[in-house]
């Protein structure tokens, strides 16, 4: 198949949308990034690379890490993992305390920020230096120079007034072990992970690949866990809209508030987007249109 | 691959969880089944069959019949479904009336109770005999002599209070246009069809086919439309147990309280297994275990 | 005090707030009263009565008859009803299914149309002809002709899905003994009841009399379960505004969709307004105004 | 009214049901209270004292500080405090954040935790050293040598991760000013005052009094602010338990985790109690049954 002409004649189309979502602003460095930015990679299992418009341009991967976290959560802590959060969609808004109170401090799945912030603090009780291994984890996938975006970091700590909120009361129900304010420090960090869509492409080929980085050959996940990693992408990869993506792309994925969307094709290939203009559920408007018409005209998808 | 052998190998195994389970006890002929029944079938598009067990007794759909309802709604009314009911995991209980309260009589999916009653409106507002043309579509899926079993829709009338009170409480959303009544009679009757897991299996085979029912090639959903039902049935198949199920077997599917679970895997084959006994959630606990045996033997799955 | 120079100065001053709300319009007997009606009663427990306006004006006094029913409810069944419905501000609007879905189907009071609804399951439980002994019963607070608008409690029950949703999902719980339709027969005409303002403020004074009607002497309840009646009103009378009407009036009260509003003052007096328009949380606007005024003029406050 | 023999016979006959209830744990000063504590005092607004068992002895008086906070918080604010907090009971536990997600980081009242915290912050927008002048306040209300425990306030930050969340996620929502720490500081030393049965009695008669302190004759609240203040702690002093409070009291109060409830009669007296054990609610155990008697005893209810 012609991925690069497809990617072309997509994205060529897809800037057409431009202008119609809104780039998140809760953070000077995620509001003062260039709304009209449009980037799409492809790599396949089989090697070859595909790529088109900003696709090297390194952005705020933002939620997209809360895979690299839980991937990370899975290889250090196993099943154990799953007695402190679940693995079920949430049906609300990937900040909200409401079903937290509810279920007494045990988030619903890894992708909600709730989740994420627990399978933080597992890290935090495995890894002596939790910041250090998450970016050399990055690395092995066949990344090179992985950093954090200091400032974005600390803006987050400034402004981050729910996930504070969050993880004190999951705290308080006894579901957090380590220190609020260092379960805070090492979330905060991997939000601030800068990568570019060809860096993305190639960190998740291994979800693409049964749990084995091409290329190197290192297996990451046994391919049983490589499955239920991309499960959860796919019923929990976008908060409330998860469905909708599911409906409409039908692939497992992973957004985050930067514009970046991530989503892989097993045996095939992994494909990411960016493009900052957010929808009201938080998702990249134009991300999502270009997913959606990659599985349309490849005919491409899961089901 | 040998299936006959893989589901005798599983079905000998799974017999030693009978008895873990409860069976469905909120109206008579639900109670009086005899929980050890166990069968499982088999088709590919391929036109071959498997079966094991009790596979061809035939017992209570119930809920999977929202997955005819869902594919008739389609045939009627097209994307205009989606105004009247959404494509959203709902994170609750099959028959919670909380997220309409909040969401203003729009169920979250059309696999809860409250949005199976709203396609049944639609149906309603569509076609002149429902109940005579919801039997004629199953039988044009290649099943014959499809039949209602009115005394179970009768009990389900008499004790389907909550039922009752979905349909309601969405009148008053406005989210109803027919006779409460008239509604509530042809849901119960879709909830009271009669199949066995050969007869599930092979009129589910057109979702694992495209669309098109393997061997009549009617087509009955367009490709597009098919995968969509099928993305919707692994997001929310199985009420607030969707997420495991994707995770545990990773398969579309679709489960009732009668104790059966149809899935599919696209392009390959569907599968149903019939055993009465529930888990908590309300899902037939060893039909999903003999799912998930069977994907994991295999190596089959959709991630 | 001269309670009329104060009621004359009151009413006249709040016709410059007429325009302001909305009239009830769901049935059309609500909806075609003229929204500039506005009338007030006082009696005292010596025996005084001062009235302004269109007080004796009969209107529906639609939620108003919650007391009565409770009251009725205390007579046949004592404390035993405190086992189906508690005493508790629900927080919410007054047809909400949340609570009663989180908490059992148990309402939170019986002022809610959920907690009407049950104690009206007691009351049929306990009459032979609840219907018609309401009537007497309300007659025998010192009121003639009590009688039923027999159009308004057909035009409830045809548009009343919310409450056939309510009294069908406890009846799911198991805290509805009777038939829905009994059940919703005798609440809808309860809600239909016609009394103008003086008939409420007479038959509401023997709340104000430690339970005892001046004039008959004949005791209704005693005198801790009037204070207990009382309480309820003032923590429980205006659904989500319940707090408001304590801070701003301070008296326990209950108000009704069809724009009345009773309220006493213990051992002083009963008064009752009706002004149809309605504010945002379906209580009578200028009825709210009056009684404010009422108790800052008066300096009368049980606080 | 011979107050003393009240007293004395209510007392005695309840220490029958010390025992009954958990002393609160999760901090050690609480934890290490004598749980068979127990003491009552009455102050007239005509000067008279009455007091029976441990009645001089101090307690830390919790929760009973959001009076004063709330008290503070009208005098320096005035009426818009209310843009910040409710007046509405809330239906919910003490520290539930489900309702302050719904409804945009507004608490229903001043009397729950979140509420507390907002009238906290403002005070600190307000008052140049908000602690010192807390213990001025509560001295000129005719109680000498009010202090804060600075080991309770130090174990309630160390423990307090509810607390912490709530004012994180007020803050989110933009409805608190100030740093979360300093709010913190405030808010738990305003916890670890202590109190005799005797001082609180005594420092809450001028709400009893029209807002006047007897004896001094300041006046502290317009007569207006005064009725206000008894309202909400009627309908939100007792947090979920605040209907069971008014239905079996009948009085203004306000409880606290130490186990004190203070309570006024307006125009006559005010009353308070201390007895360590609570309830499942969190509400003193033996103090609600000596109320509850005491009202019922002598008659005295505002109902």
């Amino acid at each position: 198949m012609d991925y690069q002409a497809i990617l072309n004649e997509i994205v060529d189309e897809a800037r057409a949308f431009l202008g119609e979502g809104r780039v998140a602003s809760y953070i000077p460095a995620l509001a003062n990034v260039d709304p009209r930015k449009l980037g799409v990679a492809i790599e396949t299992v089989n090697g070859e690379q595909f790529a088109v418009g900003d696709a090297t341009e390194r952005f705020s991967i933002q939620s997209i890490s809360k895979v690299f976290n839980l991937v990370l959560g899975i290889r250090v802590a196993g099943d154990d993992l799953w007695q402190r959060v679940g693995v079920e969609p949430s049906g609300n808004r990937f900040n909200s305390l409401v079903q937290l109170e509810y279920e007494n401090g045990i988030p619903r799945n890894p992708f909600i920020n709730a989740g994420a912030l627990v399978v933080t603090d597992v890290l935090l009780s495995h890894l002596r230096e939790p910041n250090a291994e998450m970016l050399s984890f990055v690395e092995s996938l066949r990344c090179s120079s992985i950093y954090y975006d200091e400032e974005v970091a600390v803006s987050e700590r400034e402004t981050g007034f729910t996930n504070v909120a969050l993880v004190n009361f999951m705290k308080a129900h006894g579901n957090i072990s380590n220190s609020v304010d260092d379960v805070l420090n090492v979330y905060f960090h991997q939000c601030s992970i800068e990568m570019s869509c060809e860096g993305l492409a190639r960190s998740f080929l291994f979800l693409a690949n049964g749990g084995v980085v091409p290329g190197s050959g290192e297996r990451i996940l046994t391919s049983s866990q490589t499955k239920r990693v991309n499960a959860i992408m796919l019923t929990c990869g976008f908060y409330d809209e998860a469905g909708q993506f599911a409906y409409r792309v039908g692939l497992p994925g992973k957004s985050g508030v930067g514009g970046g969307i991530v989503a892989v094709i097993p045996d095939v290939l992994s494909i990411a987007v960016w493009s900052p203009e957010l929808n009201p559920r938080g998702n990249s408007l134009v991300g999502i249109h270009v997913l959606e018409q990659f599985t349309t005209l490849t005919g491409m998808s899961i089901f």
